[in-house]
């Protein structure tokens, strides 16, 4: 018997920032057909809130550190504000959604990051996903909208990566369901030339990647993606695809982002 | 068939507010057998973070009018950080919990309050219960913790009274299971006489209750949440229960509180 089909969806910060494109994307994705399930980003507004309540933000190695009151903040911004707006504007587009951070159904497992010389403060590592809760739900007709904190077993709340997130819920699902990951964002996919938006790579396999990567032709920031991408397909994702949110469904039939194989 | 038992115990500001007493109220829930549903009051955190924000709380006739702004800060506050802490510390508690909004799962139908002359902003008032995505949750041995935001068929959150969903699920849920409300919060109970704590009334049938407002003998706080307790009674809810939320083994019980039939 052939696995039902299940989309994974992340979806970047610079879309959840922008009103009318977070609107589009919404209407696009509510209309995209079988099993799915939304991981979004944060955004900018958490940064703003931290700015306007006087919150220091302090970044090691051009990363953030979650301190506890900018723990505080990203859980009202990401679980609250963010992941309720969209499941409410979900629903009213006749998607049926319900939203959950890791902790809700214990659908996440995580333990706060061990780095051996920087503390990174509260920030989650995944330890499981809850296959059986999240299949129970999608067997319910219900959209899973993730919003990207986590808690390990004594009860403390972690920021996690939702790049992350998106990633292990589709290796984790890939054993019950034909998985597809898509990366959304404001790119048209993995670029040739970061200069040119039309230089998208359609199909890109492990061995045209290395051999890039050594000609130095992949954009830096694109790299710990794609490795992400790989492992995902190398733990039994079917497809991994990486382009622009506001093309979902040219990205999920293959006429346009950057599929990886 | 004799029914399942459910309790559905909503618990108050002052509590939420206090992390020790929040602390020890959870415990105690998370030690009650049985189906259990969970919904939350705000505290004066929105208060106070609407307060830091600048953003002035709008009084009519006592109540407070939720503009955008303070709609926004709700979502953050109840659905956001005290929701999710709820949940990671009841999980940790081995009592497995999901946070709901009445969007989640589309939970709570509700529309945005008409009042012939005041517009309270984005309050919601209630029109319906998902019975059966309750039921499915709890039938998958989960604890459900709600927060009173709800949203409309637009897709618009709505700030709603905690007290009253409380009441609608367990008015709605008494057709399936046999329910116990309880009224959580920082006094014993319906006391005869406000200025002493020891004047609780055990058990109060609506003739005793008439027939004690026609006296002034209730404090007039009260009242509507009696009158909300006698509705639920009247529509088929088993027991109200309203009592001090740091008893709660001695509510469900019956060795404390004031228990209504």
């Amino acid at each position: 018997m052939s696995k039902e089909l299940l989309h994974i969806i992340k979806v970047g910060g610079n879309i959840i920032d922008d009103e009318a494109k977070l609107k589009a994307f919404l209407s696009s994705f509510s209309m995209l057909k079988g099993k799915k399930i939304l991981v979004h980003g944060g955004g900018k507004l958490a940064t703003k809130l931290a700015a306007t309540l006087n919150i220091p933000q302090q970044m090691i190695d051009g990363r953030r550190v979650t301190d506890s009151e900018t723990l505080k903040i990203v859980t009202m911004v990401y679980a609250g504000y963010i992941n309720k707006n969209i499941v409410a504007s979900l629903n009213a587009l006749k998607c049926p959604s319900i939203g959950l951070t890791g902790a809700d159904g214990e659908t996440i497992k995580a333990h706060k990051r061990i780095h051996p010389s920087i503390d990174f403060g509260f920030v989650g590592d995944i330890d499981e996903i809850n296959i059986g809760f999240i299949s129970s739900l999608l067997k319910q007709e219900l959209t899973i909208v993730i919003a990207p904190i986590t808690a390990d077993k004594n009860g403390q709340l972690l920021n996690t990566n939702a790049d992350t997130i998106a990633q292990e819920i589709a290796k984790a699902m890939s054993t019950e369901m034909e998985t597809t990951l898509i990366y959304s964002f404001e790119k048209k996919g993995v670029l040739l030339d970061i200069t040119n938006e039309d230089s998208v790579i359609p199909v890109l396999d492990k061995t045209t990647f290395e051999k890039l990567k050594t000609e130095n032709s992949i954009f830096a920031g694109m790299i710990p993606k794609l490795d992400n991408a790989f492992e995902a397909i190398h733990a039994g994702v079917n497809k991994v695809i990486i382009g622009d949110a506001m093309q979902l469904d040219q990205l999920t039939n293959g006429k346009s982002g950057t599929t990886i194989c």
